[in-house]
């Protein structure tokens, strides 16, 4: 007899599947960074002493490392601290506070708006928010956002500076932006001159399946249709070696990385470059990298299995409910009938699964058809994230139990 | 027979005085921070895994010992990342972007301004001048500011929100801030109520002599006045293990923590926390800092002894010109008669020895009455500090030459 809603809350489980965390499996893949930072030292290549201050910009060699993962010229690419998400976030405050290069400060102005395709990236949309930042959602398709929809909003407001694009196994839903879409954001004509791509390559090296898809390489995109400046990349080893002691970067044009240098120049005097140093060492180039990504791979996908052939399981053919089969990232969707995400997520939670709240991946936490779940496979074990998917079913299944 | 400026030219020197960096051989004193690194592991006491995402205010043992070097409850501590110049530009974008909790942003205010005793840090005046802040000039005394200007600007003007003070053998003058200054600052009525002082308490384990001069704590000084949400104290171990990668804290008020967080987790999901694990290994607590200390100052202190014996011998009496003998700190100050410090820093260029400009310890880098000069003694080696503190006062004896 299958187990019911009512056996699986008997388990009296407590799982945490709210946060794309990676696990401590995957953390272990890279031992050698803590293990043998003691023999990394503190010389850089070119003889800098990586214990003193300096290079705002970071250290030329894992600058150089981040240009081969990025496909762009060392020059234009910042290696910073352990986290891309903090340069987003001052990407767009200094926006707000200084404007970008050649333009007016966004404070001087009632009204800045971004694109947001939806379902996103929860903490992209939360510095939107806290930045008094107007969201307006995009309809997100599996090639990316909708493009009619898009290139009619950035011709029409002049308010609207920037989107917000995963381009690559995009968070949470899992799309894969087509060169077609990518090349109309390179080349969509916008009213305000100063547009943005926030263009967070997050899940670039996150494949879970054997088609590695490419990301497109955006700066060059932007280049090719006459918008030099318009494309801000973010990317991080965060999920390739240690969620909170990775390095992250930014790259951009020429013109932007000069004015983000003004700006960060302000603010520090340089990022950790002892940490950069024992990153570059231990992953040595872009191959050390995609090496590593397998072994990663190895353990996330086992998760992914788990959760998706559950759903196809349980779910399968249930009016309504659907989800996605991610080929990269950290996520997995899973859509309830519309108006059930939130008693859903209720009912896991009294059966010991924590969710992130429903409607979290939407601008200011609301799915306004409230039939979104974000499904984070990667921190628990294998053996509980198959648990974890079977209560999540089980609760879906008896949150339309209910209203029938 | 003495050698004159020419002589000195002759020498082919070049000299790089401009900036407070820690020398090799004071990095090397931190050598097992490096080595042993690998010794350390990855787990906290609390068995947290120090490499995945998390703690946006820090590990818990490294907030405890920098409460600790603070004398402040750990609650009220955050332990944050590799700078602690960062801290005080992000707690200014933040009042700028969000306003101090409770009070509206400054961003929606026309003028904003700041106390900035002078001469002082130049990157506290680089921070508000960049974001538009006015910087009113302050008289600075060997106790600290002068306290009875101080008290009529807050007191009559509205938009002064804030004022730098590095209470400890201050930057770059030495001033060390007397119980009675900090009594006033922590007691002075101000007519902003979102009046902040900026406490960069950067040299608080910095001593040059046998008396240790101890740091106010002015979190305690604002309670017991009725102003517990004053104070922003800053401090930091660049100058304790690495420029480049040591660990910064913040400490204010439960209010203000509140705040802090709130807006710092919309930035980052967390700190460096392996960083901070290495160094509360490596430092221990408090009584380990102080120890280091004592083989910093056995280091500096011949460097500064040669800057100021130099001057002795080659600068007494000369009418108008005058220094400090710090008893702390990264810096000493040259007094030349009025008008002659930029023509002193380019003779100095000239004869190979590179200052700061002059101007650089004043908003805007200027120097009403040109004639300050900030040396840093700390970074070239003993033998090149002693024959650039010739080369400087050479310099500036040839300047009081040629208007003579």
């Amino acid at each position: 007899m299958p187990m019911t809603y009512d056996d699986f809350k008997l388990l009296g489980l407590s799982i945490d599947m709210t946060r794309g965390k990676p696990a401590a499996e995957q953390l272990d893949l890279s031992r050698a960074l803590v293990d043998e930072a003691g023999t990394v030292g503190y010389l850089s290549r070119d003889g800098i002493d990586c214990r003193n201050y300096g290079h705002v910009l970071g250290l030329p060699e894992a600058r150089e490392f981040g240009a081969q993962l990025l496909d762009s010229p060392a020059a234009q690419v910042v290696a910073a601290g352990n986290s891309s998400l903090e340069l987003m976030h001052d990407a767009l405050a200094f926006g707000m506070l200084f404007g970008m290069p050649g333009h007016e400060a966004w404070r001087k102005r009632e009204d800045i708006a971004f694109l947001c395709p939806v379902p996103g990236y929860d903490r992209h949309f939360a510095i939107c928010e806290a930045l008094g930042i107007r969201m307006i959602p995009v309809p997100m398709h599996d090639d990316g956002p909708d493009m009619a929809f898009v290139e009619a909003q950035v011709a029409a407001d002049p308010a609207i500076k920037g989107i917000w694009c995963v381009p690559l196994y995009s968070n949470p839903t899992g799309a894969i932006y087509s060169a077609d879409v990518v090349r109309r954001l390179a080349a969509m004509p916008t009213a305000a001159p100063d547009f943005r791509l926030f263009w967070d390559d997050a899940y670039r090296f996150h494949h879970l399946t054997d088609h590695e898809h490419v990301s497109a390489n955006i700066l060059e995109a932007c280049a090719a249709a006459g918008n030099p400046d318009r494309a801000f990349v973010f990317a991080s080893l965060s999920k390739v070696t240690f969620g909170g002691a990775g390095v992250a970067f930014f790259a951009s044009s020429p013109r932007n990385v000069e004015w983000w240098q003004r700006h960060v120049s302000i603010r520090t005097i340089g990022p950790d470059k002892l940490n950069q140093l024992r990153h570059v060492r231990y992953l040595r180039d872009r191959a050390g990298l995609v090496q590593l990504m397998a072994r990663h791979r190895a353990l996330l996908r086992p998760k992914f299995d788990a959760v998706t052939t559950t759903f196809e399981r349980m779910l399968a053919g249930v009016p309504g409910v659907s989800w996605n089969v991610p080929q990269g990232g950290y996520f997995i969707s899973l859509y309830t009938p519309d108006g059930l995400a939130k008693r859903t997520v209720a009912l896991a939670k009294e059966a010991g699964i924590v969710l992130t709240p429903a409607g979290a991946a939407f601008p200011h936490g609301v799915d306004p058809r409230d039939r979104h779940l974000r499904i984070a496979p990667s921190f628990p074990n294998l053996a509980v994230v198959g648990q974890a998917a079977q209560g999540i079913a089980l609760a879906l299944l008896r949150a339309i139990d209910e209203r029938a």
